[in-house]
């Protein structure tokens, strides 16, 4: 059940996990009061990458779809945290409706909604699942490796939204809406919607959760007199993009250039050797598509067709117009000696496992959401939650501490983006989207 | 990790673990709802008895003894559970005094003081532990089983309670206060004490517990029309009793025929043939002092010196003038043979352990709490939260699921119990404790 971390993690990490450490109470009141005052999703995932030098989340997922790979002993943990949610957003739920992705091919995600479903009634919910398929006409059963999971087409009787023998209090989206908020689900609902379908990829862009987690992991490096890089990646972020046409390609490679830069800077300041890279995403991508790694702000300039195919479009045939070019955090982790990242779930704001994303042709400056990962659930041997105060800073479970820290960081910048993304009715360019630096 | 249960278990209680299945999202809305209408404890402990015929809670505990008996795996569990709970009392919890029993020679209840600091400090709180001992002048290191635990002297300065250098914002207590408040904590106090001290055994009486639950089992029975009878002991209230001087012993006996009548009849229309028994209980009791087996209502006219001594008094010393004579439910439970009952943990609403009181040189009619038990802290295969569908009704998970339902009814019991003592500024004569058949 425990991952081999075969990195000889030393130097400034492990300091700052030393902090961490020391500072435990206060960080956990810290959250605690963060928590209290700002409402968490009702789920999340994020994806961290630890270098050994640096530990940063890199993604936050608002619509996770891995619960098919949490390992059994979370599950307590998870139903839990799900009682918990369930009564912050609707104590006197009875049904649930959750609507997945449209995903039917692949096994593994009916999986993640079969788990999620089997995790809410153990929380004590009924729930249906509610397919937005037009090809879904009659309640149409699906194998998956964990059980058979059903899918049922949606029915909307004036401003409720159910199933043809079902009318549930709450939807509980399982579905990124990259491609919008569906006429079905359109406003005004009198059901509660979670999470807030202005929360969609549709409206959602990486730039402005980067930006949201700059500013959180500011304010608590802060509280704790912490150098925030050493948990912050930088980014840039460029619009007018065109891959296609080659059209702002000139703005991206020296956004890349200035970013290379600060990278060098900050590396030499503090010592480090390690050669910079890059991350370019597209700005509103999801499920790993549009994603690529730049070595060098050339390679922009000379990006070849099938890159600029792979870049122009994400999820539901989507163009790409804007990027996010991010600092890349080398993932210094292994599981049987291939690359792993940890992937941290989270129900409301509290910590209730995780897995490894492991990629056997991948190397550690590479993207590991890709064709060809697997994932291990069972390599976390205790949650995030549990330090051991006992143990030695680079001890196991004082690293699984310090990634749910961090975790929580991109956690609480998650609950400050959907925060301004309900306030904003505006077009998605006029919202704090442009605070790239 | 798994306990041998050798019972080949049949008939009413198999169909009572059915319904439960059958109801679980019900059941678990049901809780929920009772829980928001009412405030849970911060903590409790409730042992039960499972007779195979019939499944009850026998006691509830709101100062819980045994957190050294949790096995590690529930930790995580107990942290997020007490997050939750600091969050409904105490958003802005910093410090929390803790103030145990003075039992400073028992190194299992010094490891479980230590165990619940621990607990404390990793859900996010700094907790320092003061005794009430006045021999405790100085910090002073007690070596427990677990590690070192450092008691301190309570140091009251006006309306505020702390220690020399340390100033909290609640005061947790794990001391039953059998005794009466002590003066160190006597009204007017800034600070939140948790539980609120008028749920001490000084005024908390075993009856009118009993009455709780009656009363909540009942609605709960009727929600789910089933039969109470199966998760209910009977029971009689007696005041006006002095062992010593051999008083109150005649209507003691003639209350305790009626019970054993009524048990009777009940076993009678069910068809079970087990032969009753009754356990008398001093009402104010603890820590399993001034409990006595009765087989026959003879016996109790005919107290030997040894019994009435043992029935005189309770813990501090304090002198029995009232019990309870509640329906015995044989345990058919047994761990490496020997009898077992098991024990549920919680904190705020959450079930969040427990382990099985085992005693090797007692019988299934008898009490286990007392000299020679001991505690086998990994035989919860599960938390009780987590049923499995696809197992038979007798299958382990689904046992556990439902002593979790019976445990939380007991819960469920002593919110309604606490909010009578908190409203109630009179006598405890004057309290609904004159509830008893």
């Amino acid at each position: 059940m425990i991952p081999h971390l075969t990195t000889a993690l030393s130097g400034p990490l492990l300091e700052i996990e030393h902090q961490f450490l020391a500072h435990q109470p206060a960080i956990e009141r810290w959250f605690r009061h963060w928590f209290t005052e700002h409402m968490p999703p009702f789920y999340a995932s994020t994806d961290l990458r630890n270098a050994g030098f640096k530990l940063a989340p890199v993604d936050l997922n608002l619509f996770p779809g891995g619960f098919n790979n949490l390992a059994e002993p979370f599950t307590p943990l998870a139903v839990q945290a799900l009682q918990v949610a369930i009564e912050r957003v609707c104590p006197e739920a009875r049904q649930f409706l959750l609507i997945p992705e449209n995903h039917t091919r692949n096994r593994f995600y009916l999986s993640n909604v079969f788990h999620l479903q089997r995790l809410l009634r153990l929380a004590g919910v009924e729930v249906r699942v509610g397919s937005l398929l037009p090809e879904i006409t009659e309640p149409t059963p699906f194998e998956t490796p964990a059980g058979t999971l059903v899918l049922e087409p949606i029915v909307r009787r004036g401003n409720r939204v159910g199933l043809a023998d079902f009318d549930p209090c709450a939807i509980l989206l399982n579905n990124d809406l990259s491609a919008g908020i569906p006429a079905i689900l359109a406003e005004p609902l009198e059901q509660i919607v979670i999470p807030p379908p202005q929360a969609g990829w549709h409206r959602r862009r990486k730039s402005h959760h980067a930006a949201c987690y700059a500013q959180v992991a500011n304010e608590f490096a802060e509280a704790f007199a912490l150098d925030p890089w050493y948990f912050t990646p930088a980014y840039r972020t460029v619009g007018g993009v065109d891959f296609r046409h080659k059209q702002g390609v000139e703005a991206l490679a020296d956004a890349a250039s200035d970013l290379f830069a600060e990278i060098r800077r900050e590396y030499a300041a503090r010592g480090i050797t390690e050669t910079p890279f890059l991350v370019m995403k597209a700005d509103a991508g999801t499920y790993g598509m549009g994603v690529m790694v730049v070595k060098d702000p050339v390679e922009l300039r000379e990006l070849s067709r099938r890159d600029r195919n792979k870049m122009a479009r994400v999820k539901e045939g989507l163009e790409v117009t804007q990027v996010i070019v991010q600092e890349g955090v080398p993932t210094f982790e292994r599981v049987d000696g291939a690359a792993a990242e940890p992937v941290v779930y989270f129900i409301d704001h509290y910590v209730v496992g995780g897995f490894y994303r492991v990629h056997t042709e991948r190397g550690p400056d590479d993207n590991l959401n890709a064709p060809g990962m697997h994932f291990t659930p069972l390599t976390f041997a205790r949650p995030c939650s549990v330090p051991d105060f006992t143990a030695a800073p680079d001890a196991e479970p004082n690293r699984f501490y310090a990634y749910g820290v961090v975790a929580r960081l991109a956690l609480a910048a998650a609950t400050r983006e959907i925060e301004s993304l309900n306030e904003s009715h505006s077009d998605v360019a006029a919202t704090p989207l442009a605070t790239a630096r």
